[in-house]
């Protein structure tokens, strides 16, 4: 590839043609090959190109579903976006399996969201500390016209605090912000109040006369919201008798998979894999409702070691008998604002849900987190994954190949005690039509 | 919604019907819907239909590419899959604003993936270390039939080791085996191997003379390969001379990007938000070219908290009056096998990097996910991160509501003191239309 100046300049056109003589491509050979993944509506289309920047076309992720999930005794349709065979089916399974003993018990523990001015100040730290009990109060009324829609809806700043992380680094304070932001997931809002408050407080402590000097500079370095929600928790769980769990030998199954989740607990490498099967179910669902997966990542991730060891995100446990699963997660999700609207498959997907408020929407998510983690460990803990991983893959590269159904059939045969790999199926596909009769 | 019995059985129409009536809309209004965003060749919306289960339609995302980027003197075009406005334009900046100052450099430090067999066994913990040391070397004969075509793209099974860990654990034991997967990401292969080794030990452990009793069941509770591989590294770096950073003042510039890298070092808030504006860019690439971003992210997540407290995946400092930052993670990626060839788009994608090896993929994510923090960096500690993010956000809002050049004109000068909401947006242009002459 070439250096270029201005593409962002470009339009599509020009865009597609750069790119078509940087790979060699005939003239029109890319747009052709694009266009095949476009919108017809050009609105729509329009609208999509612009989410991002240098938007030369669509990448697609199947959109599937699955019915059945009941949580606190309601029965959801879950939209689920995920380019990885076996998630919804599991899900699909487990909801099932789930729906006829009692469903998903799912309740919100609290919604707060945080952020944070970091900022460096040089003095006598008990005078940042006077200095900020004066303005506290002043701060909120002056961000009034930052946060008037948001206290309409019932949120805004939930508390203001200076913290001193001087220990850690000399000269190095916080004011974290504690926010209620209702059904947006409202990074925006905390964002632009963060940023607000830093310049009121920059000025102020200008105007003050008790900081002296230098102590009239605070040093704000940045204002950001965390992606770090541990106030913003949810928990779900399911729960049933071992003799009602319908497996060939239940109470061996509980013993297994108590010990699978006990592993998950003690072994970093084990949990990393646990949790990410969890999030294969979250992130599914977060972005079929137009949700911001990374923020959700990097939040359960954070949660997952908190304790100092990297752990799984959910527990479970044998008592009376009965076998109990639950899993506890911040996840600060947004029913309004952002994708939500204005993406019309992730506006779909929230009219599926019925259109939950955030905390129902935290409710759901978690639950589909739970449900894809029971149906890998029942996998592991049982037949083990490959099989149907295994079936899925083949199944998949065959079809990308162009085969009749008795040639499909024996190569079903052929790979059931053998490593699948596209090569190894394409060797096989080629030694039966060198068999072919001619 | 109802629960319902073999909705998977049903094909797409009667799935379309059933949730249509579910929702309560018309005959043919659902299935209309979701065309408009389906794919006119029908074999290949097959295809897309058959990466996932249930699948009703698509979901798009924005395909963006971010040109200039220059990695080991290599000029890259990149593709980037991300629905968050802001992260391809933050790259591109970024890739220009290095591509003048000696690129990115980038280098694969090791490529070892690994997995688990998880089981549990009681006895003489030596007896059970004795057997291992018999079977080890047959276990590799054994393997031959799954590991051949690995073996012959040069990798396979690296090694086979016993962990012993009943300190954390009572009677709890690892057969952990290390892989060398090629340009394959490698789940199904380690997974097929690690299910295939432990039928193997199962067995052998039956026959074996030196295991009395029970000793001879090994009670495997789990195979499965570990989403965590801090032995598969990879580093990318950038560094110039703070005289030549084209800031306004370098050194306040250079002072500010330490401190902020710093502050990600040490609290944990910043550290998850930090990371989350890199796997941006991470996830972006990852999806553009067919690889799981699930696995990624619970990676570079554990790895981020491999000292016991979550701390920033990339580093900076100043050393002989040269700004030197850089980001060093483990990335386990493939450029064959799973979607890479089988989505048409991810096929593209690796077609405009120009093929790359597994490897070469890996440096250019890991500058990817360099180039992004860079550019969230520069704009915290400069102008704040909302500027450019509430003009985005305003315009993709302004762009949903039928509204003429004149009147988004006076939308963007009325909300630049003002805060950027879906709700106050419509308010504004609500009013607008009362004062427009009748």
């Amino acid at each position: 590839m070439k250096l270029i100046n201005g593409f962002s300049r470009l339009n599509k056109n020009e865009k597609y043609d750069w790119i078509a003589q940087e790979l060699g491509l005939k003239n029109g050979e890319l747009k052709k090959f694009l266009e095949m993944f476009s919108i017809k509506d050009s609105t729509i289309q329009n609208t999509f190109d612009s989410f991002s920047e240098n938007t030369i076309g669509n990448f697609h992720l199947p959109f599937g579903v699955v019915p059945n999930m009941i949580i606190n005794k309601s029965v959801y349709t879950l939209p689920m976006v995920i380019e990885e065979s076996s998630v919804v089916a599991a899900v699909g399974h487990t909801a099932k399996f789930w729906s006829s003993r009692g469903g998903f018990k799912a309740q919100v523990i609290s919604t707060i969201k945080v952020g944070h001015i970091h900022f460096m100040w040089k003095g006598e730290s008990h005078r940042l500390k006077s200095f900020f009990k004066k303005v506290e109060c002043l701060l909120k009324i002056e961000l009034v016209p930052f946060t008037r829609s948001m206290d309409k809806r019932g949120g805004g700043i939930v508390s203001i605090a200076l913290i001193d992380r001087t220990k850690d680094e000399p000269n190095y304070y916080q004011i974290e912000m504690k926010f209620e932001t209702c059904d947006a997931m409202g990074a925006n809002f905390i964002n632009t109040v963060l940023e607000e408050t830093s310049k009121i407080l920059q000025t102020k402590a200008l105007e003050d006369s008790g900081l002296i000097g230098h102590e009239k500079n605070i040093d704000v370095i940045m204002c950001i919201l965390s992606n770090y929600t541990p106030e913003c928790l949810v928990r779900s769980s399911v729960e049933c008798p071992i003799s009602e769990l319908g497996q060939i030998d239940n109470f061996e199954f509980s013993r297994r998979f108590i010990q699978a989740v006990k592993i998950a607990e003690i072994d970093i490498s084990r949990a990393t894999t646990h949790n990410k099967g969890i999030m294969n179910g979250i992130d599914a669902i977060c972005l079929a409702t137009g949700n911001d997966f990374r923020a959700i990542e990097s939040c359960l991730h954070t949660y997952a070691c908190r304790t100092g060891t990297y752990r799984s995100l959910t527990q479970a446990k044998i008592q009376d008998e009965t076998l109990f699963f639950e899993i506890t997660i911040p996840l600060s999700l947004g029913t309004v604002g952002g994708l939500t609207k204005l993406h019309p498959m992730a506006k779909f997907s929230l009219d599926l849900l019925g259109r939950p408020s955030s905390q129902e929407l935290m409710q759901i998510v978690a639950s589909v987190g739970l449900a894809q983690n029971f149906a890998a460990l029942r996998a592991l803990i049982t037949t083990g994954i490959q099989k149907g991983h295994m079936k899925m893959h083949l199944s998949n590269i065959l079809d990308s190949h162009n085969i009749d159904a008795v040639q499909k059939e024996s190569a079903i045969e052929y790979f059931s005690n053998k490593m699948v790999s596209v090569s190894a199926v394409r060797d096989f596909i080629q030694s039966l039509s060198l068999n072919l009769p001619s």
